[in-house]
């Protein structure tokens, strides 16, 4: 940590504060500079809280340096981390993973229809929700214990691991029971108690971006996870919430490259919450999978326009067939084996 | 819900529009324009999911009119709600609470100094954190459920009704039995699952609008804990994240007037954690209470350079006796009785 | 500044970072600390450009201590600035000032009904606008020339100092003959050549904060003007843009005891633009003025109903002379003499 | 424009609102709804300043339909418009263009120098600064003039055609005598009189989008120069301003895909101001060829350690030519012939 004194600090001021940094068994050596003394902290093993200590008379700010994650960090941990479900590989130099599915599971038969569809296409992961996250109250909040159930089926019947959405730590149980995956979504990004708890389980993660969490409290919602023993999580970019209006949100696909040089966790994309379009969706997971996203998560269901959850979001089977023959193609081109 | 169709759609699509929305059990009447026609939807009891509308061909947006809220608003419920907790009350023109107290509960001798301190001045109600939402896991997280014990026995000793956070469905048990007000905090503002349990039982609720939530979206919320039938919601604002750095957030006051007009519950905000700063809590608690807050939440610590969390933003007992004559003026001015 | 290193960073690459800290004409101070080393950069008399630094191997960031303005800074220069148009005092403990009058000058009766009712409420300047930045150019675009004579006109007869926007260098001349005061407006804010061209005259500036401009920029902004000699710069804030949608921008009312803090220029706040709402401007005029604004700029319109430009936003005469009946009590309550 | 009227409205602030809207010479259509009326406003030629109509009693809200540009929409003109600069085409299914060079001109020697490098990697377009924004007065600002010939010199020497960065009006004359093509800058997206200015004369612009412009903003200020006659207009994505720090803006690609469904203007994306970090130019400009741009631009100096400007986020001369190998591989997989 640096602390950045005013121009005029006084003497009797540089003294209080080199004598808290002390109290805090910390090393506090001074940097005078030609317009203002900096006085550097030495001795932290990690982030220090800075509360006392930017409230002292004649300190201008304190400026951290370390961060508050380092389990997630690549500068600690150089080995990238390949996640593996059931075969299924997210990470590194593996080929990217291409998860699929609708929003919100609907029937049995509508997860059995989306799952041949995915299959068929050449999607290797099955997606769906039976706990869902709405705005208001007074929509559809999924079908529960009974949907779980659905996909489970749908996934064995295609041969697809299944991920979905936990929102609840009571939820935990039947959801492991149920799916390969769980899910924790944006709005539940920072619900460190449930962080805390997955992070006690073995079944991996994939951890979306809260929909303004910067990069670095992103990582740091990840450390909750890896820091309880569980360190198989996949980090998914979602899109962050901007002033324009024009999409759902704005697709933050520089997160990419960043965080595959921060951190040795595997990064996917989701271009369907992200914009919001479904027109938007094909062109933007070839952008993704170019950034160097490690798969890209994206709603298909069989009827969008019967859809009971982001129909306008959502491609049909066969717009996802059309589209993976061109990610096939894409991923050839990237160097990508079969 | 209006649908807007392309300059260019054919009479052939908008008969299936019109179709479409015939289907959804609702009335289709065309607007025609000049430039280009609208479809406007009528016979919905609510917000309607556009979904499977807004990519039909020739549909260039669809714009709603209904929110996805109802009970919280007043425009459905003119009456004012006044929320009453053991004879403090928030709401209408009720004088404003002043709710003061450290950040997080760190020992018995550090709450019942600060509950000294907050009687002394005239604080009406007590604050203070058993269970800290930290960004990162390797942050002091909060002494639980004997934090509460200190809590409670502080609040009772000075006779101030006392609120804390809740951040899981488990501890709501324990923390009815301790506090008079739960807070949701603005991580979990959107934890959906919390605010439903929140809304069955008969606490007081505070919640705080999440760090990136539009007024909108801050209501819906509100309705999760309306709608299970708890009608005890206080709304907090506490700033919202830009892209400005020298404040933690901004604080948005004029959501204050803004909410008062379009929801008959109750408004306070926290300038503590708006701000970031001490120097700022004084003069952002004025205008807060200018622009029609009913409350003030702030952190008041008995040594703020001790302070296990947020001391940066927290007044000292003596800062907050200066500051409450200032406000006991401004609130005689304002025309609110001793 | 301070450069910090990698975790991993070599010796070579220390050297190296210190090699080209020298190249510079600076001084380089290694800080070593338990996880990583960071170096001191000493001897800068200003801002220091890290492009060089910030790419060499083994460089994990840089950080700013300088600020990118010096004269604005209160740090630099303590003393307060007033600015003085024509006995209308800005800045530092005078009594704040009214800015008062329509977006657009429409016709000459308008400007002197417009005059008469800002005068008779007793505000103390008188704005309008003769050249309009607007969003799409088939909207109005002002009268030009021929209002700033109505302007004028209006401010004569009844003795109050006029403000008016600049928006291009021509119109230098033409402005500064017939305002008291010229106006940067939002759009302009980081238009450097006009900053620069306002800094050579000696006409008072009122320059308000860009719309996505941080606190750090509006200060280098007026710095620009300051820089080529001009001194009488106040700042105005105006709202800032976030994902709000519910009002116009969002207003940032804690920038005022902040850069009443940082900087040594008077700064006001015009509610009217920050929050587009007729109904939110008088009560967030009172909060600037107890958050310590040294001004308020306000559009007030004979026939806000019938207003060519921003009539949503517009109080009438009437509205006007209310609100300052309550803006000098408020203004007396908070120590200021009539 | 749809007018939304409140829940309970009466018929007589219905009738006010109808007489207000026959006043503007317009059509009025009410709409009635279960739950409230809204009244659809019919007959206008494009975007209706609704200030009036939305402060008149019992109005919720108004909500637009038409937007403030019609020339640069492809609603009304769907052929893509193809801007030619001496043979380099942009827009539509033209290959996509190569802009590059330093963010300054700094010399001849440095000029000739890059202009070798691109020419050498297979660049088409030469960029470089004569006139330089900084956020601050105290940095470099710049050549001038003198730098305007260099940059010409070297474009004729290596048969690229130039683009350069306008500030003023004053320089236009100038400009066009050493350019090809004239940039509007991001901080100038909304300097009115510049955008018509350069309307006036036949020179192609390359627009940038302003840090917080929406879309909409976007293209409107294009129609600016459009209305004025000027047509050959390419838009260029640079970044928006987010609560993001880790990059020094976020990169909305987003707004590719849409821009070329909404318009029939070129797009193209400068990935070097977007992210401003060398390391995530190469990868975030193979995802904007992907995305669908019609051209990058970025920043290529010979010796990036000692640019007097964005050195961090300048490849070298080396760097440039390793990407355009990669960058030509990717553009023949897209269907782009050599």
């Amino acid at each position: 940590m640096l602390i950045v004194m005013h121009h005029h600090a006084t003497s009797e001021q540089m003294d209080q504060v080199i004598a808290a940094v002390k109290a805090m068994g910390l090393t506090a050596e001074p940097i005078p500079g030609s317009l203002r003394t900096a006085i550097g902290v030495l001795g932290n093993q990690g982030y220090v809280d800075d509360s006392t200590i930017r409230t002292l008379p004649g300190v201008r700010e304190t400026i951290h340096v370390s961060k508050p994650y380092k389990i997630a960090s690549r500068d600690f941990h150089p080995e990238a981390t390949i996640v593996d479900i059931s075969g299924v590989k997210f990470g590194d130099n593996e080929k990217p993973v291409i998860i699929a599915g609708p929003c919100s599971i609907e029937t049995e038969e509508q997860m059995l229809a989306a799952a041949k569809e995915v299959k068929a296409g050449g999607g290797q992961m099955l997606r769906g929700g039976a706990f869902k996250p709405r705005t208001g109250p007074h929509s559809f909040q999924g079908l529960g214990i009974e949907g779980l159930k659905y996909l489970q089926q749908a996934g064995k019947e295609y041969d697809l691991p299944v991920v979905t959405e936990v929102m609840r730590i009571e939820q935990l149980d039947d959801i492991c029971q149920h799916a390969d995956m769980l899910q924790i979504g944006a709005r539940n990004m920072q619900n460190f108690d449930l962080l805390k708890e997955v992070g006690k389980i073995k079944h991996p993660v994939l951890l979306k971006r809260g929909m303004s969490a910067t990069i670095e409290e992103f990582l740091a919602a990840a450390e909750y996870i890896l820091a309880e023993g569980n360190r198989d999580v996949v980090l998914c970019e979602r899109g962050i919430r901007t002033f324009e209006k024009a999409t759902r949100n704005t697709l933050d696909l520089s997160v990419v490259p960043l965080i595959r040089e921060m951190s040795h966790l595997p990064i996917v994309v989701d271009p369907s919450h992200a914009t919001g379009k479904r027109m938007l969706v094909p062109v933007m997971t070839k952008a993704a999978l170019v950034a160097g996203a490690h798969g890209v998560m994206m709603e298909v269901h069989p009827n969008p326009a019967k859809a009971l959850c982001d129909g306008a979001q959502s491609l049909s089977g066969a717009d996802f067939g059309a589209l993976m023959i061109e990610l096939n193609s894409l991923m050839e081109f990237l160097g990508f084996q079969g």
